[in-house]
């Protein structure tokens, strides 16, 4: 479970599910989509009640700027050590279905099951083998320092 | 046409078709889509040769994440005008298609075309009145001071 940067941080029930913890950057929990198909880490910033970028301080605002540039680097690297590199990298703060404030920062291929078009929603997660997965958990967590 | 921040910067042909100018903030040209479907505005670096976030300076990395909460603003102030309170926000930088560095902020509810899934690439941009083009275009500039 993530460390609370305050005291009303809890998170989501729709997270574990879909992914899989890599550990806590100074401000956000790092996760790494449960998603073969894609490089795909998510950040959710440890402070409760959050929604919106807004509802974030404009100094934790910056530190959520840096971290998602970090995760843009770890997807890189994964997709390098599954022999997938990435393409391009897509940024998302959406929110619609799980309301608590979260990035997606997802590696991309024009090879993709769902380019040129966003990821989300599309089809269903591919399911990584054992190895696939401890390798790319391996990698991500290296290049985030975790 | 927006004012470059270096020599290098033009603004890629896809956007003009696709949107309306706005005006430059300190960072970026900013744009209303010129799709009456959701209020919708899009931001673009005035620097040339960008295609990541990781491709921008630290320094102005913050300056765009403040664009983006300002451009939010902008938003939920188009969708009050048109009678269309905003529910969510959703920010995405994708490039998929346009590889200049571009950020999109729009502004979502539970009734539109696209909920809950990514407006991006679902069905076609839904003309604006004039009446309401004026209007939208009206209060995107004051609510992001242009």
């Amino acid at each position: 479970m993530p460390q609370a940067r305050n005291a009303m941080f809890e998170l989501h029930p729709a997270f574990p599910p879909t992914s899989e913890p890599l550990g806590d950057l100074a401000l956000c929990h790092a996760r790494l989509q449960a998603d073969a198909r894609y490089p795909w880490t998510v950040l959710i910033p440890r402070i409760g009640g959050l929604r919106e970028l807004e509802d974030l301080s404009a100094n934790d605002r910056m530190a959520l700027m840096e971290e998602v540039v970090l995760a843009g680097a770890a997807v890189r690297a994964v997709g390098l050590a599954l022999d997938r590199p990435v393409e391009k990298l897509n940024v998302g703060q959406l929110g619609n279905l799980t309301p608590q404030l979260h990035v997606h920062v997802v590696g991309r291929r024009a090879d993709d099951p769902a380019w040129p078009g966003p990821v989300w929603g599309v089809g269903t997660a591919g399911a990584y083998s054992e190895a696939a997965l401890g390798l790319a958990l391996a990698t991500a967590r290296a290049a985030l320092a975790l």
